[in-house]
């Protein structure tokens, strides 16, 4: 089942954007009358017939719709960019695959990296959030220096991953709420000074294991292990 | 901590290969009397100083040496390739470092790719377990018909992922025994025939969950839960 989306939802009737025209009408071949399938990000998934079939704004009408229930369990991925931007790219992807309900970037001492191209990203994400059906779209949050993310009070569990495996292991911590936060830190880890902060303001450090992981691989077993927790 | 490898490791002699000598002698500048670790994949990683510092052919003699047991567990992964090379790759790379015994490539009626670079595939490999401190390396197998893979008897667990989500979930499969296989078909999923050859040969049908998972991230995911599950 292919997907399409749009922010444009009015009144019985759905405007497909540009990009979203142009993949309906000159891709794919979709004509007057044809059914489409168009999600809101917000829970929602519409059956809505094409009434102008224009390829830069088509114009559906909404012949029916399925509201999907929002989580009470929500999963959110801090992490320093990696430098090679594939592999951000990657994580993005792939968390919103498995599960999750915003990322957050942060800049470190140790970061290699000090930029990221936000509608890129957006981009990757929307494209995952079709391909995976996630019917409630996560949050995309810019960049912040590291000492500004940590000053916001959080609620549910937090938690800091740690290289040097002295830490508790996250599958041990006990219990798990249905807000998580996981920390994740750039290639050559949170300085001692980042973690001693972290630590002060309430998050508790774990390790993912004995071996050495890549940052993008800590995040993406950070969230694969949280919604196997989870899973019913 | 830099780790090389080598496979000619003789009466306390270790000679590097080309590739090798060129990263530490050349690129690293390290030289006579330097201590390198190096590891020879089947759990041992030595401590040898470098006693030649040829950038083709450097030799090191063996001050002492860590063994690493095997673990008593083994999770296989049998995936068809994805039609784009990257993903392999990655399936390749993450699973090494998350933990694997092998990794075994499989052609289905489905697959769009019929064919895969082993020498690449293995440089990955190589360069995933160094990063990863893997000491045993994983077996790395090449393509073969959905059939003939089938028709191997094997022990432990066997599961096959498919994509309708009408099967247990992996969660709830118990027990999960110390010899795990996993089985993850093409992006247009196992053919009905396909799927009812491995029931029959065994093969019991799991779900990850209710997305629709691309073949990468099904992939990833089960190796991430079953090293989950094991992890102490």
């Amino acid at each position: 089942m292919q997907l399409f989306h749009s922010q444009q939802i009015n009144e019985g009737k759905i405007l497909l954007d540009e990009t979203e025209s142009r993949h309906a009408i000159s891709v794919l071949r979709k004509q007057l009358g044809d059914v489409l399938q168009v999600i809101d990000g917000k829970g929602t998934c519409y059956e809505a017939e094409i009434i102008e079939a224009n390829k830069k704004r088509a114009l559906l009408e909404i012949r029916g719709q399925t509201d999907y229930p929002k989580s009470d369990k929500a999963l959110h991925l801090v992490v320093a960019p990696t430098k090679n931007i594939d592999r951000i790219e990657w994580i993005l992807e792939k968390s919103i695959e498995i599960g999750l309900a915003s990322i957050h970037f942060i800049q470190c001492e140790r970061s290699e990296r000090k930029n990221i191209k936000m509608d890129r990203l957006e981009k990757i994400a929307l494209a995952a959030c079709k391909q995976s059906f996630t019917w409630h779209f996560p949050e995309i949050n810019a960049m912040k220096p590291f000492k500004n993310f940590l000053d916001e009070t959080r609620e549910g569990n937090r938690f800091i991953a740690v290289c040097d495996g002295a830490e508790i292991l996250l599958k041990t911590t006990t219990p798990i709420q249905n807000e998580v936060w996981v920390m994740i830190g750039p290639e050559g880890d949170f300085s001692p000074g980042e973690y001693a902060e972290a630590r002060a303001a309430g998050w508790r450090g774990i390790s993912l294991g004995e071996k050495r992981l890549r940052t993008e691989t800590a995040a993406l077993l950070a969230v694969a292990e949280i919604n196997f927790i989870w899973q019913a």
